[in-house]
């Protein structure tokens, strides 16, 4: 949610995205370095193994087995498994983003349609919001490492305000084996009604505007729970990963230079396996898109900022309902006006 | 919808996703090691039989059918037809997996909705939501391995406390020889309106809000039902499981080694087929991706887990009817208040 | 709609698919049995030509020619353009089905909101079932090869129950040069107006319900209608089939056992093309799909079993108007009550 | 939307859709014959050049060029670039077709809701079916060649019925440098807001159930033309259609018949370049898909038929609000009363 | 959103796409003449090296070194990770479009149901469009280059007269850290409000029609700037973008012509690289066409054009609610009318 690079490659330019790579945070640098650098360490060893210490029988094995590997290199099929896995990743990503849930149209609703100036009406508007908060913050609490390390107990979410004391004792008074997600749901629908039977919304209509607003931020975050609970097969990223993995591992040996090799006579020592880093770079880059675009919920650069939505919800939510009620600048002709 | 990893591959880190290749549940170790095995021990007889039992002039026949089929290999096309098959499979999982029902909107509208402290109008709600349940579960039981080992006949649901004994003998009076799912869901229907009938809703309106929830409810069931009876058409998972298995039949002729093969003279005598092992790891496991998506209602270790949906949805239907309703904090000023 | 196997493939184990194999309805061997039969006699004609009746001189040519045609056989794209083809025909496939059209939600709408004992409040809720159906019988008469072989005539129609004499001459006396689908769900929406002024629909937001439910049915129809109206590009499939099946007959001359060919010297004389026979079962097989899926109106295994549809839809929309019009249990405290 | 092949498609048998190919009208033949003769006439001028022109000297730097050019061929990438390309287009055209606007719906409700057998009721419901069709007639206009044929100027429009003279004058009377695509919609809405005022529609509810149905339709057109405003980006379709030309331009050197080439020593000489022929056909049909999806709005044979669908929904619309209103079957026990 | 070609194309004819190639403004040689000058510089520096500067032994070297890059070009997946990189790319290009917001129904919604020929009514009407576009130019100044340009500073906005003083007067007084986006949209709302208030809308459900279109036009423009908070991870462009400038930078040594090479003999020498052009055109432009989708908010040729769309948004809201309210023609029978 974080590595922001729109503002530079807004107009294409020959250069603009080769800048991009010259960062480092989030970049596919930072990704693979230690892989990358594990792998290198491993080519030289079997290099060094195969220059200085093999006998020469020794070495025509070595040979065989160069020739040997190199040739089924293409049994493993990265090409393929890897473009289809991140496309269903991918869109999988969107979606969740898309339910994450943003708390703007239920504050829009609510400012709308909750009337008064009374301080009770500003205390519907304002917990309404909050508890629709507080619910993405329980489950944030549940899903993102990020949010975890911020409030590791319900205590720690009651003093950062999301909760009054008097609702904690509420909350902690159901006992239950299943979560408690929807409470703070039907706290918040529970004062719609209220409100509406306090006159404070003018029709029945517009409670289930606000009410059908609560009801979709809600579902999102639910789907965004159930599809915690049931991930893509497991053996899916599995198999994806161990054939990228275990087709540089074969490399190791596949792309040491030997002379007498069968595939490539001519070949000529440039010790360094250049071409075979840039493949590195390529394919080991892919798969952290897919790794990183699977669970969006850890502490990557590239996953969703918990913390701030929860904090920019809040505070959107709260200034929405506070400035947004009844501020209208008055009626006049526009500049267009003929 | 048990095997869960998103906890350990939530930041992604070099050893993360290989970490998941150690598991033994819901992986791919688990999902081919007899057809591995089998396929293993074929390839250690066909090689047995070259080495010790034929003669040289069976020998060279040998050869010439490993060049044969080695070099034909390449007309079963598994990357295509596989990369295709699990796109298409994926989409209708998640597709499925939405629809399955979760019964958490019904029960907050009911809360809402449904006034009154009274044991009638507790006992409205509670029926609405354990109609619904029910029906959840008669579907369940045609569908799902799972669910119908655990309620074989219509006395277990019955027993377990689904259905009363006069709704069972309600239920049973109807013969008809299509199924009989509408029936909990307009007994659930029914007690809204009635509800409404008795002042216990206070609005039209919101009689259809509940209405339509239940019947989002129902038809996602009754698509999850549709969905079985029209599945893919059975000749594509048949060729795409037909291909795999054929090509690797056919391996295990064209990847023995044998002395004099055209298409690799300088061959290496390794014994194990290593490469090709790992080639039939993806593969197979692969296709065991497509079938394990194929198909989620048995009893495999990525399969939904129909019971635990079950119990899941009555509960929390239940408790959210019970303690959602009208539990309400005090209103206060919250924290922010300025 | 008919190919069952969901239940055989539930839970996934080594033999799962392998199984489907062996099945004869709906499968890859039923769908080209024919042209493999003529394909394999072709083959085996031309290899008699070359086997005893070419003189040596016709043999070289022969020889060059195959070479020539096998060097050649990849120019015929046929991975590329059956995956995709077949990944956009099946999405067609499954919005078809979708619209298709089941009549339940209409029935339990009718069921809740039409109120009345009275045979005239049972008339209007069956009849309003009844005019939908009819709507899509007459639809699918001209879609739908199978449903046309059972209702040749209106009057079939009308003789099987759909639609009463007196509707018919309504329906009858109505001239246009397009077709008339839209009258019966006209009479519906009619009715559903007239029992609100009858007062047996009790509020004015229940008429929309209703009337929202058929209109979802109509447009779901009309799409279905639409869809035929303007199929995929004819250029498209003729392409797909034609790449498909001209691969295959340059086959005939390109993969013939010759002596002294360029491309494979060292090759076996098998008589039979085994390597050759399981690609044509693939590809062939693959294309069935394809066009399986492509028109689903026919009379092929799969395709949409459209009078059980009807047939389905008749029984089961006035069984839930019938049956689910207040049959509700007494409301008792269930077996989880605290 | 004219080539209507489901009928001989919708049983698949052998010979099903080989038939298709021999078809004229909106086939593959119809789309390329015209570039096919083109490179055959330059294929043979070159081959003509070779054999009887070039000296010997000549012909040796001949034979390098076409051995460069046929080892070069695979770095233009058709199949990928095809396949992506053709399934994005074939999306936007499925989409195209959906919002494309039947006015069915609108007229269904018209017809439910404008209550009278006044003159003045009919003219209401004819109206607002007429309004919603000039809109559609207008935006035609501006996009399709067909539909600008028909009608050249918006007297033709008037004078085809879609517009009445006191309405043309209403519509000259705006001055103004956009588009006046919403002015007939304006006039349709505010009928039904009178139609109400005058008691003809009898509840708020009922209003905005039409204006909604309007809306639906008004926004289909509307994004008809934003997405005749935004195109795919030029370069997307320039340079597939760049590759395929560039590729069959190579050909014409790449795949003549010399002796001495490199790549394929024992090549027979056929004269006619058969598969390449078989090539041509396939990509550049694979093309015209993709051409003929990019634009619907014009000529070609599989593009939409705009002015069969303007008089359609003219047709139907008007016979929906006349025939539609109020003409049900009195009610009666149907045959399947018991 | 500028480039439209669709007049040119929409009857396809063999030279319709040739044609586009001779374009200058969004063509692929705008795009990529820079990057094709530089790298064709780079090619003929090394070829200039290899002829006129090397000596023999070194040139032993080079041509090793160009056998050895050429050989392993095909490690870079140029096909697979483009192809699947522009899918996704554009189907996220669509959707910004879909959500780019229109503000036509907004415009027709208030036109039909705020009634009254009084100023105060007109004043409604107009503030309504005139806020909710306001909101549209706040936004579109964060995001786009071009809007940017147009509206460097709020004054301009209000200069432009989107906004009158005593309204900028009123949003600078609100001081806060996130963006005040939501401002406008609420004295929209609150205008509708009102305007139920003083009766000039004639029913409660309509004022929530006209909210709802507010609504909709909000979420998207709320979900552009969520789609800038959340790019698409920066490692997949990055790589893609890196693999297809690094297999060009290999090209420069990998497609020279030298003598002695051991993949291609037999080579001519045409000095300029005619087939790797082409294939630099294709890919890069392809590049090209992902780079224009990713970030459209620039200034590039294919980029939206966001002051259009600002300026057609008020024209049009305003027309619509101006000329769109209450000037029918009189009813009259039509043309068809029997």
């Amino acid at each position: 949610m974080t590595v922001s690079y729109n503002q530079s490659v807004a107009t294409s330019r020959p250069w603009t995205f080769l800048a991009l790579i010259f960062r480092w945070r989030g970049s596919v640098w930072k990704a693979i370095w230690i892989q990358y650098s594990v792998w290198l360490g491993l080519y030289f060893l079997v290099s060094a193994i195969y220059r200085f210490i093999l006998q020469d029988y020794q070495r025509l094995i070595f040979v065989k087995l160069v020739d040997y590997t190199s040739a089924r290199l293409s049994y493993v099929p990265l090409d393929w498994i890897l473009g289809f896995f991140i496309a269903g990743v991918l869109r999988r990503f969107w979606y969740l983003y898309d339910i994450i849930g943003f708390i703007d149209n239920i504050a829009c609703s609510t400012a709308t349609y909750i009337r008064g100036d009374s301080e009770r009406a500003k205390q519907y508007r304002r917990n309404i919001i909050r508890y629709c908060e507080l619910t993405q913050v329980l489950i944030f609490r549940d899903l993102s490492m990020k949010a975890r390390k911020r409030f590791p107990t319900l205590d720690t979410v009651a003093a950062a305000g999301f909760m009054m004391p008097h609702e904690k004792a509420n909350f902690d008074q159901i006992q239950y084996n299943y979560n408690k997600y929807f409470l703070p749901f039907n706290w918040a629908w529970a004062l719609v009604y209220n409100a509406r039977k306090e006159g404070l919304i003018e029709g029945d209509y517009y409670v289930t505007v606000i009410s059908e607003d609560i009801k979709k931020f809600r579902t999102g975050l639910a789907w965004v729970c159930n599809y915690d609970w049931v991930p893509l097969p497991i053996i899916y990223p599995t198999i994806v990963c161990l054939a990228v993995h275990m087709y540089f591992f074969v490399c190791i040996m596949a792309r040491q230079y030997v002379t007498g090799a069968e595939n490539d006579p001519n070949m000529i020592d440039l010790v360094f396996p250049f071409m075979t880093s840039i493949q590195f770079v390529f394919y080991m880059g892919w798969l952290k898109v897919g790794e990183g675009l699977l669970n969006p919920w850890g502490e990557d650069d590239d996953d969703f900022e918990t913390n701030m939505l929860i904090d920019r919800n809040l505070a959107m939510g709260l200034k929405i309902v506070d400035e947004g009620y009844d501020k209208t600048p008055r009626l006049e002709k526009d500049a267009f006006w003929d």
